[in-house]
């Protein structure tokens, strides 16, 4: 596996197999990686000629105040683990690689990224925006892979993909889980021992409501209130947020018809969690 | 000259030359061609393998209140110049094929559009940055090319693809002027008799300007001063903006060192036209 620091490094690389017709898939991480992302490189391999991954935790998501300079690193570790999957280059720029002296410019999808997640963390979903396109036009990738976790992030990037006319495949890939269905995410290592059980309550919570959807329960109302009761009998856990949502449009609805999708986002001590669960009649 | 109209069209074309190794230009246009176009279209041809000439009046980037409805369209005439000129593939899609329902997402270039064209024409740099972002995703061009006459524009597209990795080289080319040295527009059909003498005003006062700065002028003050004085002598003309600027940032100087630019912004009659000329010593 090669890695590569630079713009002019990592062109070089791309342009030499896309000379030669090559499929590049992309996994763009933070790094800290956990089976969660290499579930994305197992996914794209089949799909693609050469993997790229990369690490860069972008600072133009973070808001002042957030964890950017605690988020978890560990480069050696990430390295191993992509090289072991086989993925054939890794990018990993510095911040003045990415974001330059008079960097002006950013991607926007509106209305997607206003509630959630995108309403406790203020420009979050722009940082997102604007670092992904980026690394779609550095490696001139074809597919891109990421996780259902991330679910608002994932439906921005498909809304972006498709009105900026960016000729990539984009995969969304499930959620992994430990093995008592915590979902696997790089801030589960800020999690003291008493944390850690708790942060259960997301799954616990998703859980319950998807056992009452299957029952037949189409209500949100209804199952919103089931996430909740299951929710609060948990200690120590804040809700951020906790919702019900068309799986296209992110809005709210009052009957579960089509696709949906029940959200959750809580803090665990000083840690904020995500997880969710898709909610879809079987044909 | 084959004419695509939708993007699967466009794909499959641009796809086939990319398989050969062919190397694209690209020519944005809002259409009702001038020989400013053209001069674009001459500049690509010896770079690239292939030309894509696009026309799309697009309504991103019109103010509710401007020209948007009576912008002057010619297709036909469009058509037989760039086949002529040897253009290898005219787009030309509806607005349902640019922005379909649905459509969230925007690139926007923060400070270098507030000032001059984007303190009248607000939203107007962000509809072209979007646009033409989706236009260099649509082509996957290798190289296009941008008038200098719409200087400010130019220097936000050079920016947007240096901050989000756009693999293009961006050519900007020379204003192209009509014998008595009013910058050719599309926007020019709509002046009376009267009002395309006095339009002249503009590249008068750019004249004037020049050789006061040859004459070894440096403060900007005096120099927008100059360019007033001859502004104002011609009448039924009324100042939008007219400033000499940092060529790079577009910011105000007080004295010209390096290279800057002489702007202007007019209307003659109801019709907004633009003009400039770089000021820079000689070697």
């Amino acid at each position: 596996m090669i890695i590569l620091r630079t713009v002019p490094e990592l062109r070089a690389f791309v342009n030499g197999w896309k000379r030669v017709g090559g499929r590049i898939g992309l996994v763009p991480t933070m790094g800290y990686l956990h089976e969660g992302h290499l579930s994305l490189v197992d996914r794209l391999g089949p799909r693609c000629d050469k993997i790229i991954t990369s690490i860069f935790v972008n600072p133009k998501q973070f808001a002042p105040g957030e964890d950017l300079d605690r988020y978890p690193r560990d480069f050696d570790r990430d390295e191993k683990l992509l090289a072991g999957r086989g993925v054939d280059a890794l990018f990993y720029p510095a911040n003045e690689v990415m974001y330059p002296a008079g960097f002006l410019t950013y991607v926007d999808v509106e209305k997607l990224g206003e509630n959630l997640c995108g309403r406790s963390r203020p420009n979050h979903f722009r940082g997102v925006t604007t670092v992904v396109s980026k690394l779609f036009l550095l490696t001139k990738c074809d597919a891109a892979a990421f996780g259902q976790k991330d679910y608002q992030q994932a439906r921005i990037i498909q809304r972006m993909v498709e009105d900026l006319n960016f000729d990539i495949e984009i995969v969304i890939c499930p959620i992994v889980r430990e093995p008592d269905g915590l979902a696997m995410s790089s801030r589960n290592v800020y999690l003291t021992h008493e944390e850690r059980k708790n942060a259960l309550g997301l799954h616990r919570a998703l859980e319950d409501v998807r056992i009452l959807y299957n029952s037949g329960e189409r209500a949100a109302s209804l199952l919103i209130r089931q996430m909740q009761t299951t929710f609060q009998s948990i200690p120590n856990l804040k809700i951020d947020y906790l919702d019900i949502l068309d799986a296209g449009s992110l809005q709210s609805i009052g009957v579960l018809t089509g696709r949906s999708v029940a959200v959750i986002a809580a803090f665990v001590g000083k840690t904020r969690l995500i997880d969710n669960v898709i909610l879809e009649a079987k044909g």
